[in-house]
């Protein structure tokens, strides 16, 4: 049970001759205290009966309630003598997948999770495309209507497969970007991509639920996380509350490594934020390159010691069909290792073995499993326009990571005590295959945390502490947010950033020990 | 114009690449600029379209906004070069007539006024009747239409006739006593009648004006003024925002003579009020045994200097067919003025003409007007027992009066820089006969002042002058309610004060010099 959340359970002192006080106000003053908050509002649905519930209630109620950056919110007064429930959905409005999360607002105790791919994606796969759409005749609509009702339908599912109803949810916190977000709110977004770049909202305020037609209590809200601008959304915000970031001593970094690879590096004394492509260095990078996680694709590779073979893994120990995202970085670390590449990172046919190499058009092509092991009859590889492109992105990374961390925040390396990785394909990354590639710097393996969906994350602590909205605020606000200058000193850390680990082999003493003693 | 209402033309800074705040915390910003304000909300339908408007308007806009408690509140945002109108509605909400006028939120300018009869008398003519009728099944939501109904047909039939469209209407502001407030809320009333007397709400928050199904702009808002208990509500609380009396620099006085008496007295430094019959003293009294004025109803009543006959006029000078309340106070200064009634009140056989006194079953009834001159084919009368009654009131008026300025307040009559007669009845009385036969102190005549409708007053007030909702709520904080206690020493000033003037002549030394030199 939670004991500071979102729903308490209330006596009133009962009214008599001698004080007055109306129903309302009397609500007001017990919340109040109860709330150590200075306004709320008695809603007109709860007004309308309070005398005769408060009455048969013996002066008792249980509040559902809400807290907002201005104030405190009465969603509901329910009878404190029913164990009806009162549940919060946590939203993950993300471009690709939506996921979402029931949360006992009572016990803080999540119910059940659910994702779906965004429907959207049947107007266009990326942002561009969909905010492109929006600007035509009814589009906006269009778009809202395909996130909506696949949320409507999806909460509602959720709640009967546990046994709920949707009117028992009273809160939806939705994280997403900052197009997404405009996207759910149905408001135009075309500016976001416009110069220079301005979103029509930082700050949406806690609305309704009924007026984004989401499909909940009748007197329930929605409150969206809010953004610093066109490229840094509530997505992220969200994933900085849920890593705690803005609370620690000592400073730490938070990496999304996503379509772009975004950055927060600071503590409870500042946060510096970068987001974005680093040129053109993570177009078509990691994450596009890989397949998604399903079963037979390769996530993990490693060096047979005895063989000098490379060993793969599957999900769900399938025949492969391909790799994903964190399966190549293995395998760049397993062929860089192995000496298989260069420290430029091309393919070494000295020391590859005979089999593992073939030539395509004058560009060689690494054969990771033959074709009959493979589960698609075709041999599955990794061509040295595939690895330049792995080369491009984690060089790109590194250099982020640099620019941000060293030369911006002044930091080294070395000074952070939490390096947290977010998002699904940072999930599966292992820090050792990306250390020894030098996509990420060379610090003790147990700095380096696994968030997971950290947008989820953070939009379900919203849902258990009423504290975290003024946290939510805090960031926003305290974010100092670095436009990344592609210049000549950029290009120049990025070039010694192209190779493995580094030029500056002395950055990687871990890989100096352990490869090149 | 006002400059400082509810209407602002307001130009924005334009985004740029050095400054990528979002358009609408760009709007609040300056919003928040002008108003000087700490926080604005931009609503949802705003937000939608703020984007393409904010650019094709060129970053300039007129914003219709209403002040809460709490915040400022953006209504609407409209094209600069449009000269769409944005009006209010004031509305005294009275037990037996409602008043409805249209203000120009942008000039301050009144449009028009319209008044009705509330047809929640079809109910019942008296809200005790109306409370139980409320208590009933569907009876609460049956009286809740039937005045809304009537609200907005006289609103939209007031826009037609001049002009508008119900939609112009942003804002209502209503005014009623505690128990039409409810009833206008749609709110359980029944606590109001039944001990310990407790209203549902003291204040009710500013609602979207839909949620009362107010037929106006569809982003409109309604306000009611707060109350301080089931006997003193949101009518009196807006007559003292518009008589200033919380502004006085010295002691002044209000006074509603209605079916009860509401007294406040105070200045910028304190507020004292007290409401209600004192006992049966005002039972039938004065407001009731007068007839309502129309035409052929006696409202002034002489004495002809050289015939000592006494004179009367009526409404519209048609032949006379009864006497209003400020007719029978006028009739019973001048019978006491020309000693046709003693010191308690009894017609005097000796000062009376012949012709003026009939008994009817041992009770006095004097002729004010023969048949032959009657508009009714009847004399127009006024019985000893119907006399007996007006002096209980005027006693009573006195007696309040008296508790409240100097047993409560600790002031002299004389130290009451204003005397404020609000309500349609008191509009009518002549000062100068109140005090001829003791109902009202006496005290120089200019000190007298009619308020009228200041009900209505004080909700036009309300939306010309956005500082005046901190004054609202200040007052309501402010008053100290005093409960009359109808004990010996309440019945010994009433005794007193049921002569005429009063058994101590020395508090009436104009009168004494006028006519008993």
């Amino acid at each position: 049970m939670l004991k500071k959340g979102f729903v308490r359970t209330i006596s009133i002192v009962k009214p008599s001759l001698s004080d007055n006080t109306a129903d309302a106000q009397r609500l007001e003053q017990r919340l109040k205290k109860e709330l150590s908050g200075d306004t709320i509002s008695i809603p007109l649905h709860v007004l309308k009966k309070l005398p005769s519930n408060l009455r048969s209630w013996g002066f008792k109620a249980r509040a559902v309630l809400f807290k907002d950056q201005c104030s405190w919110i009465l969603l509901d007064l329910l009878d404190p003598a029913s164990d009806s429930p009162a549940l919060g959905a946590a939203i993950d409005i993300g471009s690709t997948r939506v996921v979402i999360s029931l949360i006992n607002l009572e016990t803080g105790q999540e119910i059940s999770e659910t994702g779906f791919d965004n429907p959207q994606a049947v107007i266009g796969p990326d942002i561009l495309t969909r905010i492109h759409y929006s600007n035509q005749d009814q589009g906006l609509a269009e778009l809202n209507l395909l996130v909506i009702d696949a949320v409507n339908f999806n909460m509602s599912k959720l709640c009967r497969e546990h046994g709920y109803k949707k009117e028992d949810i009273y809160i939806v916190v939705g994280a997403g970007n900052t197009a997404m977000t405009h996207l759910f709110l149905g408001i135009e977004s075309f500016e976001i991509i416009k110069e220079p770049y301005i979103p029509c909202v930082n700050i949406p305020d806690t609305l309704p639920a009924k007026s984004l037609n989401l499909d909940i209590n009748q007197n329930g809200v929605a409150f969206l996380f809010p953004n610093i601008g066109s490229y840094f959304g509530g997505d992220l915000i969200s994933g900085i509350l849920f890593s705690n970031l803005d609370q620690k001593e000592n400073p730490s970094l938070m990496v999304d490594v996503g379509t772009n690879a975004e950055i927060v590096v600071g503590s409870k004394e500042y946060l510096i934020a970068c987001a974005g492509a680093a040129g053109p260095a993570l177009e078509g990078g990691v994450s596009k390159m890989g397949m998604t996680a399903r079963p037979g694709v390769i996530d993990k590779v490693w060096v047979d010691p005895e063989t000098n073979d490379l060993k793969v893994h599957t999900i769900d120990e399938k025949k492969p069909v391909g790799i994903c995202g964190s399966g190549m970085i293995d395998l760049a670390a397993s062929l860089f290792l192995s000496k298989r590449i260069d420290i430029r990172g091309k393919f070494s046919k000295q020391n590859c073995k005979k089999k593992e190499l073939t030539e395509k058009n004058g560009i060689m092509d690494f054969i990771l499993v033959d074709k009959n092991d493979s589960g698609t009859d075709q041999p599955i590889c990794l061509s040295q326009v595939d690895l330049n492109s792995l080369t491009s992105s984690k060089a790109a990374m590194y250099t982020i990571l640099e620019v941000i961390v060293c030369n911006t925040a002044g930091l080294n390396f070395k000074d952070l005590e939490k390096f947290y990785v977010a998002g699904t394909f940072g999930s599966f990354i292992n820090p050792v295959s990306a250390i020894s590639i030098g996509m990420l710097p060379d610090i003790p393996v147990e700095t380096f945390e696994v968030l997971g969906n950290s947008s989820l994350g953070g939009a379900k602590v919203l849902l258990k502490v009423p504290d975290a909205f003024e946290r939510v605020m805090k960031i926003r606000k305290s974010i100092t947010y670095i436009e990344l200058n592609v210049n000549q000193e950029f290009m120049n850390m990025f070039s010694g950033a192209k190779f493995y680990p580094h030029t500056d082999t002395s950055r990687f003493p871990s890989l100096q020990i352990s490869s090149f003693s």
